[in-house]
């Protein structure tokens, strides 16, 4: 396996912890990152406790200057500012996104009416990059609460740049145990991140945590 | 089981046929509607010499204002007109819409961008109908190719009216062998509807007829 130096940008909310988590145990040199220096650092200590591995954290322009690849895990709330701002350190890279534009009111969450999704606007934003849309759908709680690869469960990747979108599929074996099904290109992010809405209602309406399997395919 | 005179509007396309084959197997009164009554009486005839039973056809006025359950299985393009067309036959009644609103370009198959699903559109067009999403994202040729169920997939249900989006999750029972899973509101409709374009480009990818379960949740 090639080990990779994964910046975790918003790696303090619980979907970025989940996943930081899981790259670590996988074996990938992992980095958290956040607003606040401080925060980031004491969220990688927890962290690399649980997964018993050094994890570092630090703020997020300079673990995402300093990583392989980042993987952006922040509320779709101040997105485009918070990408716009990091345009230098992820010039060139690859660049995960798995950030659900959704709103919730009293009838439960749905996704936003958006005409781009958040990795869409995110790699207009930095042109660059070669972003791929992962990991929207893997509940936190589920990549946190135990070690064991989430084996019933898929990890949907889209994204336009093919050498980017090989390489995040194979790091989804950290998570599921079995490399990412390619969905298709970038765009269809706008599918895949308020699907996450549906998955939300479902947990609710069932008291669960509800994944995506996709049936027809093996990876 | 409650046998319902159900209505295929559209069922002389490839995803109406199929369910309507479905329907018709697991003992429900189906009637094809088309624009032209003749076609509907063709593909009626197809219908009920593959599945053993009887199927009628019709114009799809006239069927649907016979029917006690509608499925709208019509293509995005000229929906709404249809259901204007409609409304008088499908007052009150629950009304399944399996529309997908769908672009298709040499990037491959995308979600058209709008304020409101298909089975919103229906549903503000006639606000007395007990519309209901469902069956989105079961593939027309494995409803087609084989009597058996679907019982790895999971047909994902969606509405505002619970005693009509149970009925519908109940009649899913045709198709995978058990009942749909409750997505939650209607305007879930927009996450659900669009999805199949995911599928589609997975179809592609793989060369296979993909689809969708649920994890975590037993129905």
């Amino acid at each position: 396996m090639t080990r990779y130096r994964i910046a975790v940008v918003g790696g303090t909310g619980p979907q970025g912890r989940g996943l930081a988590y899981r790259f670590a145990l996988a074996g990938h040199e992992v980095v958290v990152g956040s607003r606040d220096a401080g925060r980031a650092k004491e969220k990688a200590d927890e962290i690399a406790e649980r997964a018993g591995v050094t994890v570092a954290g630090g703020e997020n322009a300079a673990v995402a200057a300093a990583a392989d690849i980042v993987l952006l895990a922040v509320p779709w709330d101040g997105h485009g500012e918070l990408v716009a701002g990091l345009a230098d350190a992820l010039a060139g890279k690859v660049v995960i996104s798995c950030v659900n534009p959704l709103g919730f009111d009293g009838g439960g969450p749905y996704g936003l009416v958006l005409e781009e999704s958040a990795a869409q606007e995110a790699q207009r934003l930095v042109p660059s990059a070669r972003v791929v849309g992962a990991f929207h759908h893997v509940a936190a709680l589920s990549l946190w609460k135990t070690p064991d690869a989430l084996s019933h469960e898929d990890v949907l990747v889209c994204g336009d740049d093919v050498e980017a979108k090989e390489l995040v599929a194979g790091l989804a074996t950290a998570v599921t145990g079995k490399p990412g099904i390619d969905a298709g290109a970038l765009r269809l992010a706008r599918q895949l991140e308020p699907l996450t809405a549906v998955l939300i209602s479902m947990n609710k309406r069932y008291k669960t945590r509800s994944g995506i399997a996709i049936t027809g395919i093996q990876v």
